[in-house]
């Protein structure tokens, strides 16, 4: 099939080929077969796997507000400026079940980049259900990386359980507050203290930045991490000006040094792994329950004739002697 | 066993017969066996079932810093000054996957029905696992209801996927937004237009009130609703005063007459033993994986040997070989 133009039935070969040779629309067409959790997905990422491992991957996260696109867009500039490779910005918006699309022109702030053939920016949607993104946040990502980018970035919105849950599939996370917005507080809500590598207050410019360090400096000290060895830096940054960009950029190389060296990045990707494929059979395990059946023994939970547990387990036995394939 | 004291061994019939008699650490008893998981919980849900139906549910959710609180407790002061029986309060946050507790002090500005002993006010937190709320909200629930509680007000904090799935396990479901929070947007991106009965724009002795007001009818107009004969209206409120209060408690009522009268109520409930039972089985299945082999296929991912698909099959075939006992 090698040569022949795209006609909607190319082999993924192809495809692969396309991709890694920069073809940015069937990177698109790519990432849609993802996100759609489109059957072919299976085929694509058994093609892609060989071709994955080499990029570096660094996770984003905080309130909406703090700047995460404007830091999103420096760190890029910084990496091209200093003669890196290709990179990817994929925004992911866990919070949008229904809409299936963000509403914010996150994109749009990123068009310093927009002309720069190297940038890839894309954003990424759950398709209406709990844990569709743990699994489909890492197939996107071994996309990126087999497509030869050679830095992603993860970019998530809010705070919350999704956010970490996304956060912990990256090899370094950069947790982002701003002044004025009660945000240490919210991310020790959030469980975020725990899953952050980097700290950085953004918008440092404001009254009380100083006052938001001295609240995070607290509550980490306060707060288990594992393992012990990397104690998270809390950086102040002026995104739109570039101020502390440079220190950012510093931290997240002696990050990514530490992985290398300790082991940890590897213990970091199999934990990705893991959160895949338990995602990937318990998306399996959902399509097979059987909606009737389902529906049945919920009338008979409302109704108050069957105890849940018991209900639980005849979905489950009905399950275990159904057909168990893909 | 009837009429011994409590030697930590009690009957679960007993602990019933004290939760119907009003005994609040009884009750505080039942409640922290769910939010623990414990695996008394399904005894306990067994004898509770036949005393369950009885009460109404409310749902009210909204972001931080929009008055849910305060809303929640002028409602129960309508409620109580109207004649209304027993209320409780269950105060879940979904946001707290690490420290297993509410930092806010919620509970704190319910006070003023703090010596009002026919008022039940409780928090609980998720467990550290997406899912965990899922079945034990509706598990709470059965317990406040088999206690006797004529309403059960469910308040969530936040807006996102967890709120959502936790706002559609009430009867009615009220969000609350304020003006100058850029609330409307969030809502939208949350999905929550989609669940919500009424709308309450709170603080509305605010700027922006109308405006709020404004952005909300017209994100209604392009939402697509289900069932379709029931408009969510949009009430504004200064909870503080008690203003408009009065409003909400009506079209409070105005929907729970619908409810029963167009058979959605009998249909939510059945969502709400659907979402349960389907948490229970998954949270089943998760105890039954074995890490051992999941560690084992996620190092084959990691290292690019096995693709996830082929070791998610891998694992749920592992599993269907396995005991299935609860």
């Amino acid at each position: 099939m090698a040569g022949t133009e795209s006609t909607g039935t190319e082999s993924t070969g192809t495809e692969l080929d396309r991709v890694r040779a920069g073809d940015t629309r069937a990177l698109a067409r790519l990432i849609s077969l993802v996100e759609d959790e489109s059957p072919r997905v299976r085929s694509v990422m058994k093609e892609l796997l060989p071709a994955t491992g080499g990029a570096r991957v660094i996770g984003l996260t905080g309130s909406p507000g703090v700047g995460k696109s404007t830091v999103t867009g420096a760190l890029v500039g910084a990496f091209r400026a200093g003669g890196g490779g290709r990179v990817a910005v994929l925004a992911v918006d866990p919070t949008s079940p229904f809409t299936g699309g963000a509403l914010l022109g996150d994109r749009v702030r990123m068009q310093q980049h927009a002309t720069d053939e190297a940038v890839f920016i894309r954003s990424m949607a759950s398709r209406g259900h709990l844990g569709g993104l743990a699994a489909s946040t890492p197939q996107a990502i071994r996309v990126l990386d087999a497509a030869g980018f050679e830095l992603i970035i993860i970019e998530t919105v809010g705070v919350g359980q999704a956010e970490v849950a996304i956060a912990s599939l990256a090899d370094s996370v950069v947790v982002l507050l701003a002044p004025g917005m009660g945000d240490a507080i919210q991310a020790a809500k959030a469980g975020i203290l725990e899953v952050a590598d980097i700290f950085v207050v953004n918008k440092a410019d404001k009254p009380d930045t100083q006052q938001v360090v001295r609240d995070l400096r607290n509550m980490i000290a306060l707060t288990e991490r594992e393992p012990a060895d990397w104690k998270p830096p809390i950086i102040t940054t002026v995104a739109m000006t570039g101020e502390g960009i440079e220190e950012l950029v510093s931290r997240l190389d002696a990050h990514w040094s530490w992985l290398n060296s300790s082991g940890e990045l590897a213990r970091r990707r199999q934990a990705r792994a893991r959160e895949e494929i338990t995602a990937l059979a318990f998306a399996a395990l959902r399509g097979r329950l059987s909606a009737a059946r389902v529906d049945a023994l919920a009338r008979q939970v409302a109704d108050g004739s069957v105890d849940p547990f018991q209900a639980a387990e005849e979905l489950l036995n009905h399950h275990a002697g159904a057909d168990t394939e893909f």
